[in-house]
């Protein structure tokens, strides 16, 4: 038992407001964010949660002496007043109601607003500076975390094991990689870089762990010095034996508590340590140059090259995909024959899949919390059910979004059925979203080409009858590591130019409020440049990756131009021939009727 | 007979450098722009070609003590060798060989580089000074131009009639336009604003001259205060007596030398000035400042409502084209019965299709210099004949870009046709190409969509057989003013949104070095969001403008969509519907056979 337990919001509001008076702060920020920045944050650093009740995946709390805010996005908006005291925080919509003018109205000119450098990137702590000193207020880098001083039963941090990633998955060598961020940080006149995302350590040594669900990272930093040498800063009784072998001079394992050494090393030599301030922790800025460091400013060298994945990665996607395909495949042969009982949940529906996909016995985790949404809840692009949720019903659409971690590769795929009789309506509108699909399947295009560039061709038939999703089209995927990766999407906003070895998504959508939502989700492999026979140019194109039955009673084939028709009885013909062999015995002739040409 | 001629480049270049002497400057830039940075220059501001010879549109010099060198884009490199003494000005290509390197070469630590800050915008001025700092050299700006200084028999500044652009072409009032500047002003307190753009200057004022060709706008700036009274600065003998009239205490006409006094009191009175700095010359910063002005720097402000064009516009805009039309397929006929013959040169082409344009007697001017290219030439996307040009040959494809400036619009339009009979190749090639044009007048999407995010639609068939064109696919154009307009376009750069009112044209090609080149061009009016008919969300749309026949000749219609079919059926039969009144007795056969359906 803790001493002196603060048990309730209340409490822990006061208790916090107890340090910030011996800190002489008049504010503190306490964002919902760790020091990795990642999707998902592990319980020892839920700290929003703990003190104000709030478990949204973005959310940030103000607290003033007497007032404090609590600032969430529009997914939020209703989830934040379940959950929160209000009349301990006030909620805000980031976007209508932004911390500036919240911070303007409950501070006054020579306030301190404490913040914990941690869990601040540079980018943010320089944005924050910036609000703040145009308000006339101080911001104040606090080292200890002011809600770690009251939190006294807080979990410990997770230790999974830490194992080796094999080459034959990674397809090129740490040493390899190594040498190459070495070569990046000569170039710019770098000593060393801090590998602040766990998702670059994990890449960069060739390593995963499970201290979050869904994404197979370790939750540690690491530095790379010039000649490429890497220190992991971990607990050395997490590595398996096997890692352990692989480590020596040129990849050390050090206890996290030598970081703060190391950094005062790197000062005192005067070392210039590059840091991308995207995703850096201002604590490293600040403490690397109080110690005489300089700071290098540049993306994270790792970004570029963990996206265009290696030839084995390629391989592994494949093989990961076509076995995922299989799982699925097991599922909505199943689905057919139980959802028109109209007994069965969402939740029942996703457990069923999460089976069918531990059946091949290589499914590490899954790679996000599926979305299992029938009818209405389909209508919403994050449904995630409470409790059981929904039961599937007759003459309503179901809608799946979910994907598997392999040691090969990663998956993400959506699929929308119709649990009985589909309307003119819904099939309109499915193809749609189809033709949106294939068109983006089909796409060739010069290099230099952008998300943003493609994204229309995902939409056109959208837009051509007044309809839109508003989500981007595609995200890029790690290779057995985020089912979210940078730098690369298609979308509007997406200014990355796609190169050769990317994997992205391709999700068109379309939501009707209250009454259905579709979406048809493939994952693409950007194939390289290559010659079109009679063409002047070379292309790039994408390979598709993903293989699973379209809902044939979804598609009115009338809408389809000749091109399209031609991919899909392509793509089924395709999905058949790789499945069939793997697929249940009860599922094949399932899947033999899915996969029926229509022409 | 001036007193002491300078005459050749190379005794021109020495009296630059005596003249350089004596600002103890080691350095002096001779850009080609002058101080309204148009895209036609008047002659007495062409100094690069007086100094050098060169002649394109876009190049700068670069003198130091010793050497020189002339920096051009990749369209001029050819050009600048055959027009410039190499041992006088080294040619530069100014991306690979980038003005920085050979600063960096051939000056030294603190060395003075002059420059004019008339002609010099203060972008680029800041631009060019970071530059010099870098290298240890410093920018020093010099009142006086150095070349004016030695150019005796220098050309006048044109000072053609300035006349009223009449409310019903205009649709907006000046006091309306002046009194949305001045809100604007108010809005980011500024006293008042430097119009730099002649084009800007000509909207707000609504007045219209022929000081370069092309374009029919004066050379002059205009000041508008904060309460809307404009001041222009030009020869009050230059305008119209119509126009004298309109003029008053709202809207004044001071000498051109009255500037100067004017800048000083803005100075003396604390004033907030506002400057585009991509825009205003630097003197207007320096001599602000130097007198106690603020600058205030913002967009402006004139941009954006002139390109959204008013009702008024829009109308003129659909005249202007019909009639160009009629123009455009009294050529094409004619052209028809003469190009066989195989004596028609381009220029004669490009004649007698400017003397169709005349007989509406509403000519002003063409809207830029008309591209008349045939077979090979074609493929030369900007094409100019030398002398009388190529001939027309059979078997052979002609382009024809081109427009003409009314009083009631401005257009821009191409059509490719074949003389004699097309090969399978040349229709395939076209036949991609009017797929692309066909797909974007067609589209509808939703308000902040891009040109970028449109710009594969126009692309994608192209993309398909392993082609694409090196070009935008459209730039705005004005009305009864620039013919290539800003802010937005249809390219991969094109990240302003299309808003309703805009003009843009669609114009993508397809060019084969050394045989032909195709574009097909209309222009496009972005049509307000309206709902679709079944359809959830409000789309913006275009609606067509530009009315003449697509060569049949050249389209292989295996290769076109059912919509795609239908929209060139329809096209064709509108074309006919409104061309077929206006065209000359024989054009009537000719056109109603070139809109013949195919369906």
């Amino acid at each position: 038992m803790p001493k002196n337990p603060v048990s309730t919001s209340a409490q822990r509001l006061k208790a916090l407001r107890n340090e910030m008076l011996k800190h002489k702060l008049q504010g503190y920020l306490v964002p919902r964010q760790d020091e990795f920045q990642g999707e998902y944050v592990a319980a020892y650093a839920d700290r929003l949660k703990w003190l104000s009740g709030f478990s949204g995946s973005w959310g940030m709390a103000i607290v003033a002496t007497r007032q404090a805010a609590i600032f969430v996005d529009g997914r939020y908006t209703v989830q934040v007043r379940e959950q929160v005291d209000e009349k301990l925080f006030a909620p805000k919509h980031l976007i209508n109601e932004p911390p500036p003018d919240w911070i303007g109205k409950n501070f006054r000119s020579g306030d301190q607003i404490g913040f914990d450098p941690w869990l601040t990137t540079m980018a943010e702590a320089r944005r924050l500076d910036r609000v703040c000193a145009k308000q006339g207020l101080k911001l104040v880098a606090i080292a200890q975390n002011l809600i770690d001083a009251i939190w006294h039963d807080r979990p410990a941090r997770p230790a999974t094991p830490i194992e080796a990633h094999p080459l034959r998955y990674a397809g090129t060598a740490s040493s390899e990689k190594r040498a190459m961020i070495a070569a990046e940080l000569r170039q710019r006149k770098a000593d060393a870089i801090i590998l602040t995302d766990p998702a670059s350590v994990a890449w960069a040594l060739n390593l995963r762990a499970a201290d979050v669900p869904y994404t197979p990272f370790a939750l540690n930093f690491a530095i790379v010095d010039k000649t490429g040498k890497a220190s992991l800063f971990a607990d050395a009784k997490r590595l398996t034996a096997k890692l352990k072998a692989e480590f020596g001079k040129a990849m050390a394992v050090e206890p996290p508590e030598k970081l703060a050494a190391r950094l005062a090393s790197l000062g005192k030599s005067k070392n210039a340590v590059m840091l991308d301030p995207s995703h850096a922790p201002e604590h490293f800025r600040l403490s690397l140059e109080k110690a005489g460091a300089k700071i290098v400013e540049a993306a994270d060298p790792c970004i570029m090259p963990k996206a265009k994945k290696s030839k084995a990665e390629q391989k592994g996607a494949r093989d990961a995909q076509i076995r995922d395909g299989a799982a699925l495949c097991n599922f909505l042969c199943w689905l057919q024959g139980e959802a028109p009982k109209g007994k069965l949940t969402e939740s029942a529906a996703a457990d069923k899949l999460h089976t069918f996909r531990k059946a091949s016995h290589l499914l590490r985790d899954l790679s996000f919390e599926s979305i299992s949404a029938a009818g209405p809840n389909a209508a919403l692009p994050h449904y995630h059910a409470k409790g059981v949720g929904s039961r599937l019903k007759s003459n309503q659409i179901y809608l799946v979004d979910s994907g598997g971690q392999y040691p090969d590769g990663t998956t993400d795929v959506t699929r929308t059925v119709i649990i009985g009789k589909a309307s003119a309506e819904m099939r309109d509108r499915f193809t749609r979203v189809l033709k949106g699909m294939i068109t983006l399947s089909l796409a060739r295009f010069p290099e230099g080409t952008t998300g943003a560039h493609l994204d229309a061709l995902a939409r056109n038939a959208l837009w051509q009858g007044g309809f839109d999703f508003d989500h981007g089209t595609g995200h890029g995927i790690g290779s057995y590591l985020s089912v979210h990766e940078g730098p690369a999407r298609i979308s509007k906003a997406g200014h990355v130019a796609l190169q050769p070895g990317m994997i992205l998504s391709n999700e068109p959508g379309y939501y009707k409020t209250g009454h259905y939502g579709i979406r048809i989700e493939n994952l693409l492999l950007v194939a390289s440049p290559e010659k079109i026979k009679g063409g002047d140019r070379p292309m790039l194109s994408f390979e598709n990756l993903t293989w699973a039955p379209i809902d044939r009673n979804l598609i009115d084939t009338h809408l389809l131009t000749r091109t399209e028709l031609q991919w899909l009885d392509a793509y089924h013909a395709k999905v058949e021939r790789l499945l069939l062999p793997l697929v249940e015995a009860e599922t094949r002739p399932w899947l033999q009727t899915a996969c029926a040409p229509f022409t």
